[in-house]
């Protein structure tokens, strides 16, 4: 395949966030996927082998990196963190006579020597934000790795489920200049990370499209990410506006992506997250709040805990299009693969 | 491949028991079965995925459907509920705030994206026999699927296992009709599901074959499986007798299927069904039982608890032919997954 | 590909132990390895299934399996048992009624038919040695396949780690015979099996290099295993030293292979081997015992911890080769695929 010129200049590198990659790499990218998705049989992958490391659990991220690379001629293999794999240790300098049995300073450079891409997902643990923010393990892999490594949802980025989001939004707008995307903060029995609304909000920032974040006080995002998304939009021409109100952040949506996190004020507290959290299951998309969109439609990167961040009839009507957002996961995913593994000249 | 006429109905269908199928199609997919296994290599799944989700553990249907489609060009996805895959919630209208994080609703349209087939493994959990007989978890993969479903077993049928139970008996018997096939309770430590004689009764009835069911009063199998099991004998010519006698069952047997399944009398009472069961040890395949037979030929489903279900000098004995049994689950498998995968026109 | 006369006796079978081959056909299967090596993909697996079957935690040995299976045209099955497989019993005779739901003796045949090569993993459970030494687990799966089988790691040979560590030491020293190869116990928190220092020393006293084998009073190799590396020595001209002295074993070392084990003289005895264990924490490699080689090399198999094993300065030293010694699993299990998977005629 006859990659376009932005995409050359992706060989080899490794993706942490959307924010690694340039404007015409970002929209040279989508295209890619677009391409991918109208012929999803190829070629460009084979021979390939990528290693897909899971601290978390996953369903869409598992399978759809296993689909795309088998769909295109390569092979992931999937290595679950615990599950019949050793306990692994990522900080520099520990006298390792704990549970871990193997270091990420080993572990990576060898999985470098089998497979020609690297995946990762790592979740936060809940104790200290500012270490956590700094995506430690995501960082280490990126940082031993002789191959390119995607990061498959970090403490701070989910970069695949953003470029979905974006393509999605993109998809389902045409052209996103003049609409309205909310993002609005949901109700959930637990405390998640905030990976993904950072991740929408840096991808879907550069589309110019207008975006409402709307949470609770005290549920802001991280920021630097924030500043991000604020240079993004300023770029791009699109608005951002932050606001507390649930009821009044619908009003002429076109889009609605609700998704639920955790209080990053308590960050490492939870029984202190919990009770301030426990206050706020009205904020819950029902249709009542879809009524107020523009015709909106209603996205949620999955999984979604139903009747608690959204209703029934909300996913159940014609309005959501998760399933076609997830799908995209699938495209881009293909998209990057084919682009962060081009021309691995003199390997082995 | 160019499939015989009556398989080409089979594009794009589920598969939740063999009583799906009609007698031709039945017989299309044995036959298809037997070519496969002399000429194991093809091309007939080039580029298609199977994702195959397990609610329960699984030894043979894990790697034969993983063996299946490789040899055949295409890939299948291990994904295992609890391992390393969000739990799953599968009834309707609930209010998710409990353990499950995920919907089958959003979980199967989304798989549906990625992989061109899926199979599901859902065991029943043992509460109510009412709910769990009508395969709630199957049932919803099936209604939310856009593209077909295998049960790879169920509260009440393991479909792929009877298409074995099936191929074993025309491969060992030649012509079934005239001959006896036993099919026999014996005893297990635990209560153990209906699915596998429920299926390996409904398959060979379609043979012709004349069906002897040994077990103990208060065993009794479903009563809807039982009347098309009588149906299918009465339409094939084959004849049907159960008896509560296990030493006199074995008397002039062609085949001895011997299997354990718990009492539904006493479905969802675990300490009432095990004090009955407990008393049921003698019900063990020992050669002086194979002996009573024509030379009969000993059958299971796999996997067996040595010296409690069958002694080792019957498995262990030219007799026993679990192994080629086990063995045609790939054969049928394989030609149940060409011929639901057929032209999957339109897609994606 | 037409492989050289030595590979071709290998067809269909099983290897246990380096002490399986010829030097002939290790001196062939090291040569097969390297040029795998420089040409990594290639079509000698195509249609070829491995079954991988773990009672044991893996990274190396999955994923250089998986991936190489894969370049090759073939594709390795993952059956982690206890992880979504059915627990399998070994024992020969015995009556089923407790945890273990399936027998070796089926599952193995069973899997014989739906793989064309099968390998396994079996730790020893730290109970009685005179039973465990035996190998009773991958024994069985030697006895009862039909198809060739690889031992990933046994209570007494780790084969695979044995190849990659010879041709390690052939890539790095060039010509061995006259060098000094060191293998020294470490300590370790655990009581580690002796399976990698056994294959160890069983490989590499192949290749005529110089053998000093380092340990403390009392964590005595098994004296077969011994008696075996003594007459490789003796065959190929090299020598062997035994010393209970750390310090002074590195004098002049050009390789230095650091491994830890737990003694057998308490084996079954955890508290009190832990006892003796315990005083031996001065056993770790740092730059002071490096400096004492001949500009030696640094080996581990991997997983290794941290500063306790080993220093950080080594390993994070030019002298530390691990990765390339993990990286020539990958080569020589491809070339051990190839040679055993041969001409597998007349199957199925």
């Amino acid at each position: 395949m006859n990659l376009p010129a932005p995409l050359k200049g992706l060989a080899g590198r490794h993706l942490g966030t959307t924010e690694d990659l340039s404007d015409a790499e970002l929209a040279a990218l989508l295209e890619l996927a677009r391409a991918l998705k109208k012929r999803p049989l190829g070629r460009e992958l084979a021979g390939k082998v990528l290693g897909m490391v899971f601290f978390n659990p996953s369903l869409r991220t598992r399978a759809s990196f296993e689909a795309g690379m088998f769909q295109l001629g390569g092979h992931a293999i999937h290595l679950g963190i615990g599950q019949g794999v050793w306990k692994i240790e990522h900080r520099e300098g520990v006298v390792m006579d704990g549970d871990a049995t193997e270091h990420l300073k080993e572990a990576v450079p060898v999985l470098s020597r089998y497979c020609d891409l690297l995946s990762v997902r790592a979740f936060p643990i809940g104790r200290q934000w500012d270490v956590e923010r700094a995506d430690p393990v995501v960082s280490m892999f990126q940082k031993y790795a002789s191959v390119p490594v995607i990061n498959m949802e970090s403490s701070m980025y989910h970069p695949c489920q953003g470029l979905a989001d974006l393509a999605t939004v993109q998809e389902k707008l045409g052209r996103p200049r003049g609409k309205k995307f909310l993002l609005t903060w949901a109700y959930h029995p637990k405390a998640l990370p905030t990976a993904v609304p950072n991740s929408a909000l840096l991808a879907v920032s550069r589309s110019g499209v207008d975006i409402t974040l709307a949470h609770p006080p005290g549920y802001e995002l991280d920021p630097d990410v924030m500043t991000r998304v604020r240079a993004n939009c300023k770029r791009t021409g699109g608005k951002l506006e932050v606001t507390h109100s649930f009821g009044r952040a619908f009003a002429d949506a076109h889009v609605v992506y609700a998704k639920s996190w955790g209080s990053l004020k308590h960050y490492g507290n939870e029984a202190e997250e919990k009770k301030a959290r426990d206050k706020l299951t009205g904020w819950q998309v029902t249709p009542k709040e879809m009524k107020k969109t523009d015709g909106g439609i209603f996205m949620h990167c999955l999984p979604v805990r139903r009747n608690v961040v959204v209703a029934d009839a909300v996913l159940d009507s014609p309005a959501s299009v998760v399933t076609d957002q997830a799908e995209n996961r699938l495209h881009v995913q293909k998209a990057l693969l084919v682009a962060l593994s081009q021309a691995r000249k003199g390997r082995r």
